[in-house]
């Protein structure tokens, strides 16, 4: 049996459509991103005074105006602010044995794919929950393993109460918040996954119970990082979205205010 | 004349190899960096009270350590600076007309193609250049036109200054700074082009001698932002790399640090 001239030029024509749809990957990257075919999600909050904080400061941020345009001709500000304010990244070296300054992540750790596990149902049903290692092999079973250089947030809902500070933190009778996290356990199975960094919608990835910041010391000491008081990640899918991860680059920094994108498929 | 089957077998072969390598341009665009193939370039500064600032104020930046590891088992500072020290972003209400600010620019805006427009020759022969519109002619003649969305960096060697102060201002006799920047024509040209904004390896857009700031009055009236104080860009090709502009969200603010990435091909 034989096919037709006919045939083979279809297949042929096929094949140049497809070659000349995917000039090169490169060229997909930048060609993708700039014809907005790819929806970019701002996940960072916008910095002012008003802003949910963890308990214990007098101050978190104040801006000053320097200059203003209707008396110098342009408009200036200078700002003063905690490490750990807002949506904000903690560097390894904010707990020990972690070692690393903010300054000093390889850039290359900082875009990564979204793992995005989803808590909203068990978090509705107890603020301290924190997310288990079944959590994570449920969506790897849905998913495929997660890859060395994912950034792996827990979506727990709670970006619904900012900016509540009363909410946010959700204090019981005795002082002690009650907001969800991760477990150390779960943080076990992601180092061995060779995740880049952790990030949640809550003031921290553990659990507001905690006393001995265990994820903290735990995920710093294997050099990843965390990403707090991310904005509301319910437009996310659970995989296929890129993160970019653009901290403030301050030199010995044990953390700072925090940039993230999320490129959407 | 007709085909044999394995010739058509073999066709369809390359068909299904070429589909497999190009799943879609999302899945594309996070493998390529995810994979590592694209090398990314940081290109800001690490802040510190060291950096070469715009001369006149007497406090650039500050930072205080608040909590010690060995001390308080976690590490924390907060820190105090210049909207416009470092590498850092000009929101358009920097300058009227402009009136965006830094938190209100829209991520789309934030991510696109780098166009790199190299004076480095003309700026050994001339601290005093100001980017042409020729040159602007001239990459475009080489590289096509620029796109809707770019963000268009001057790339002046002036980095190779840094972080001297004395030779990064390289102020003369009458205290008038002497270093590259954008001309008002050349803007006019790149406003036309629809890009969403300049950037450049000097203190400012406009060049040191500018009173009047004409290239930020131009440039953020049309609702344009700027990068000043860019690290050595000297890694970017002309046309190719993707450029991701992530300044802190700062409400109301006029700028702010920037961190920015170039995303090689």
């Amino acid at each position: 049996m034989f096919f037709s001239r006919r045939s083979a030029y279809v297949l042929l024509a096929v094949c140049g459509l497809l070659a000349a749809s995917f000039p090169g990957k490169a060229d997909n990257l930048i060609e993708a991103l700039r014809s907005g075919k790819h929806k970019v999600v701002d996940l960072s909050y916008a910095l002012s005074d008003k802003l949910p904080a963890w308990p214990g400061d007098q101050r978190t941020f104040e801006a000053q105006v320097n200059a203003r345009a209707d008396q110098a001709g342009y408009f200036s500000r200078s700002f003063w602010m905690l490490e750990h304010y807002g949506t904000h990244l903690d560097a390894p070296i904010h707990f020990p044995p972690g070692s690393m300054a903010v300054d000093e992540i390889p850039p290359q750790r900082l875009i990564g794919p979204a793992v995005v596990l989803d808590v909203r149902q068990a978090v509705v049903a107890n603020p301290d929950y924190r997310v288990t290692p079944r959590d994570v092999l449920a969506w790897e079973e849905r998913h495929g393993r997660i890859p060395p250089g994912a950034i792996v947030l827990a979506r727990t809902g709670w970006a619904e109460r900012w900016p509540s500070e009363e909410s946010y933190r959700n204090m019981d009778d005795q002082g002690a918040m009650r907001f969800p996290g991760f477990s150390v356990e779960a943080v076990r199975v992601l180092i061995e996954r060779g995740v880049s960094g952790l990030g949640i919608d809550t003031l921290s990835v553990d659990y507001g119970r905690s006393k001995e910041f265990e994820v903290h010391r735990l995920s710093h000491g294997a050099g990843l990082y965390h990403l707090e008081n991310l904005a509301d990640l319910s437009s996310l899918p659970e995989s296929g979205a890129l993160l970019i991860v653009a901290p403030i680059k301050l030199e010995g920094g044990s953390g700072g205010p925090v940039r993230v994108f999320a490129v959407l498929p």
